[in-house]
């Protein structure tokens, strides 16, 4: 794993997401316990004009996966403590924004395209974030007999 | 948009996946068109040491989102030809890993875990491929009602 761990990974970002969340004050952490959460948040994602001609294609697709910084999170925590938690869990079985490399990941629906902009819901990114990239949604990421393992338990304890 | 340009995002793999695919041309293309696809590949993530008290909790989760770097990969290419397709399409609605910011996401099953190392099934990726994050796969990461575009055609056309 050795050489691994000296390569560093730099990217840039290919746009920018627009969302009625202009601060982390503004997300309602429930909605992350509901399945339809924050499908009906609309906004839009502002691809930069040099990477347009990579939306070729795109119109016809129903769900796009978008991965994005975590740009406001604080320093990276092994432990966290989700919302409306006592026990800290391992990072990495949680979504929270405060992981060792701030990257993030949503599934949104695609409502239609202009130019450089799509016009999305199912955001739970706030205002600014910058996107490292988009890929179609496909019937192999959609899985079935999810067990969710602590997260169930949380939401049948509260 | 201008201040999201200048930014550029930097990440350190937090572990390393091994696979039964060696190289690229190990991979066949044609899983990649079937729901299942890659379901009996199995394979293990690697966890550096460093970052293991983060991996708390995991065991009761069934899937993973791992987020990882097409180490590689060639290039990034705005219009890609998917395998078996004559046309060229908008990289962003392809799975290609030949992408402006090389970042793969695959949801993989978790079989267990000893130690640093997580049990897999659900492989796509090659051996040595560094992670970057890993996160559980929940209730909203499931979608119904997937269109698939130009890649439905492409099936059918085949």
């Amino acid at each position: 794993m050795a050489d691994v761990h000296q390569r560093v990974a730099r990217f840039r970002p290919i746009g920018v997401v627009h969302s009625p969340f202009r601060r982390r004050e503004d997300v309602d952490p429930r909605r992350n316990t509901r399945p339809g959460g924050f499908s009906d948040i609309k906004g839009e994602l502002e691809i930069d004009p040099a990477f347009v001609p990579g939306l070729k294609d795109i119109s016809g697709l129903s769900h796009l996966i978008v991965i994005f910084v975590f740009h406001r999170s604080g320093p990276g925590h092994l432990l966290v403590r989700p919302p409306f938690q006592k026990r800290r869990r391992g990072v990495f079985a949680t979504r929270s924004p405060h992981r060792p490399n701030p990257i993030g990941m949503t599934v949104v629906r695609l409502l239609g395209r202009r130019g450089n902009v799509l016009k999305v819901s199912g955001l739970d990114m706030l205002e600014g974030t910058p996107i490292l990239d988009i890929k179609p949604y496909t019937s192999r990421d959609s899985k079935r007999g999810v067990t969710r393992g602590w997260m169930r338990d949380a939401a049948l304890n509260r």
